[in-house]
């Protein structure tokens, strides 16, 4: 019955997702982004307007119009692949009643009809941060998103995440400098490196645009560079490539990197093979690894798009990123890296000695809400060994015994005392379950 | 560009529904229930399998299939139209991994097909609470459910919220008592009264039930009991009919009434009259109406439920309760009944002097974000009084002046004080956005 592509957790597991997605809303909220949530919908052309992924798209038809023959009256309607474009699209319907510079994060469902394989799902949470502006955004932006990120992950009980940024002006400048004008079909082949490595793309090169066994070369050595400081702009300027998109890429880059560098050593990578492949990106691009975790591809990855939304001659320009939740949780499922405390939110169980103190033992939990302790009453009023076992199953770790006076147990310890449900409290660690890094 | 049926706010609206939605969860996991989402998909016929609303679901293509002539590879998908559904499936595939009673919340989208009216969306956000037990569920769970409601509704800055209950087995056992036979003609037939007025109900009761004059009466005297206390057990019995359905069924309905009597006076009303449509209900059922907002009907509903899930020879009997919640936004957005102070999360905006103290800026914005203060650096170097005016316009209280000292202005009063970003705090009030009942 599990459908291919479509995870599901088990509530342990959500709970740990429940987590995640806690400290990535208080993480994007700290840096001032208003929530948003869009449509799971929208219009097909909206959906193929932009992007490599039309393929993947899942179109929505009502069950009815199936059975009768008048053709459909909706407009056909597909479900969203990623968050950008339903943001690019809102806020182009919206402009008139939105303040610029407009931040927003978006945590939610995105849909892709590809194939499943290992780490790829059909049905996955990604959670979004975008800055959009009318006419031009300021560069800075650029240098704010790693900040963000990083915050994000440091808050994690996960491996020491890595955010790789490149800049498409970069190669693009490079590329035309070199001599090789069909910057896009250069890009894109270079793209291909780690799938089919050097060679190939070399060969490629050639084929597809052109190139010279030295501007195959010369690209190769581009994408070999990687810093983790400025050392990058002088090992691109030893290629002997002069350009003034280069240049302008250069400094772009060499902003972030710094920017990340005084923020968090060690944060940011300058990558110059990154390239992402959707079609919307001109100028800075993100990805995210994991430490331990590389093989997997990135978890996190962003850039920015100048020409994604616009309404007649005014254009929206944006940067923006995203952390891909569900790609993340299941690798670090599948190695057993998070686990939590207890499988339930409950905190205390109240023992129930007969059916006829249900009443009371309901105004104990009642008391011992109000103040915000998760509690429930015991299901059936069994042997009390039984109800014990009720809790211990679930990790629960008090169970409370309605008596005069009351007492509470921790059955982790077995110690047991006096206590009023109007008072007692439990050590902080045992209010909610807490999250493992295994 | 907007689609019918597909609401979506903008981020102050979103801000209030955030706010909401963090309430129904902390008051769900106060009572121990366990967080599940599952996935947005079902088999066709795990759809069409329950319920009455078979022809308003969404079905799910490849838009690859289309333009191939192969057949499809996938048995059909549809999106789910409530969360009950799907839950049941997920227990009757994890059974075995779970441990019963299971509580267990879900707060997910769902979507309809049907064509959009006032109030009624096609995309829509539900909170559901049920509990579920292996071969049989004690009763007083259905005496719990209300009791979260409550909470939850309580916890809202909203107007009083009533839960109508009644009991599927005080219907069935009164029309088989008074010589109906097909008492679920009957109940669909009663389950009219509001819509078509009880001379036409009485009709349809003859037509459709077979139904004498003085057994459509009763069955109409029965429908107009109202009491929110136990005077409603008296009142069915002076109605003269007698079948141990009937006895089990008032006995279970003055369990709820009372339980909810002391838990919280005036919540919860016995109306006779209650149905719900879907088929799955098999006893206790229940409706919600907020005080002034009656004629909208209702936008909590639940029941029990004794054969939805089962394998094999053992059934899952359980019982449940959802939040509409879109519903209910969408009727207090409509009539201006909530707001929010400020238009995003951001507390302070550091204003920057010049451009090349960004950097410092930034280390101010990380000192006050590290003590959970929301923070942003202002977009450009521009006038003071412009930076002041960016603060004004999104309702953010705090303006901060790097310096010797620095010194942060409440621009609301006016007042400036000097200030340390290691251990300035605003008043808790304006940390985050507050939720107002307007």
């Amino acid at each position: 019955m599990p459908i291919s592509g479509f995870p599901e957790w088990l509530p342990p597991q959500r709970m740990v997702e429940q987590f995640v997605l806690d400290k990535i809303r208080s993480t994007f909220e700290s840096y001032g982004f208003a929530p948003l949530e869009t449509r799971a919908v929208e219009p097909l052309e909206t959906l193929l307007a932009k992007g490599e992924t039309s393929k993947e798209v899942y179109l929505l038809r009502r069950l009815q119009e199936e059975s009768s023959s008048a053709p459909a009256t909706d407009d056909q309607l597909g479900l969203h692949f990623d968050l950008t474009v339903p943001f690019a699209r809102f806020v182009v319907e919206n402009h008139g009643k939105l303040v610029f510079p407009f931040r927003r994060y978006q945590i939610q469902k995105v849909w892709r009809g590809e194939r499943p394989q290992e780490g790829r799902y059909r049905e996955f949470l990604q959670a979004d941060i975008d800055v959009v502006n009318r006419d031009t955004l300021p560069f800075h932006f650029d240098t704010e998103m790693p900040l963000v990120i990083g915050d994000v992950f440091r808050s994690l009980p996960i491996p020491p995440a890595v955010i790789l940024v490149n800049n498409r002006k970069v190669c693009e400048g490079f590329y035309r400098g070199l001599g090789l004008p069909d910057t896009a079909q250069v890009l894109r082949t270079v793209d291909k490196l780690d799938k089919i490595g050097p060679e190939k793309v070399a060969a490629l090169l050639a084929e597809t645009a052109g190139a010279s066994d030295a501007q195959a070369a010369a690209c190769l050595k581009l994408a070999e560079i990687s810093a983790s400081d400025g050392s990058f702009v002088d090992r691109v300027r030893s290629l002997g490539v002069d350009d003034p998109l280069l240049d302008e890429g250069l400094a772009e880059l060499l902003q972030v990197v710094e920017t990340a560098d005084e923020h968090a050593s060690g944060l940011v990578r300058a990558e110059l093979k990154i390239a992402r492949g959707l079609d919307y990106y001109t100028g800075t691009v993100y990805e995210t690894q994991l430490r331990g975790y590389e093989r997997f591809g990135s978890i996190s990855s962003g850039g920015r798009y100048e020409t994604l939304a616009s309404v007649g001659n005014t254009r929206f320009p944006g940067v923006g990123i995203s952390i891909g939740v569900s790609r993340m949780l299941g690798l670090l499922f599948g190695q057993n890296a998070l686990g939590v405390s207890r499988s339930v939110p409950t905190c205390v169980v109240v023992a129930l000695p007969s059916e006829d103190q249900r009443a009371a033992c309901h105004r104990i939990a009642a008391a011992l809400r109000k103040r915000g302790i998760p509690t429930e009453v015991a299901p059936t009023a069994a042997k009390f060994g039984k109800q014990i076992q009720f809790a211990d199953r679930r990790g629960i770790p008090y169970v409370w015994f309605p008596g005069s006076p009351d007492t509470v147990k921790d059955i982790r310890s077995g110690e047991q005392v006096e206590a009023d449900a109007a008072s007692w409290t439990p050590p902080a660690a045992d209010l909610h379950p807490t999250i493992t890094n295994l």
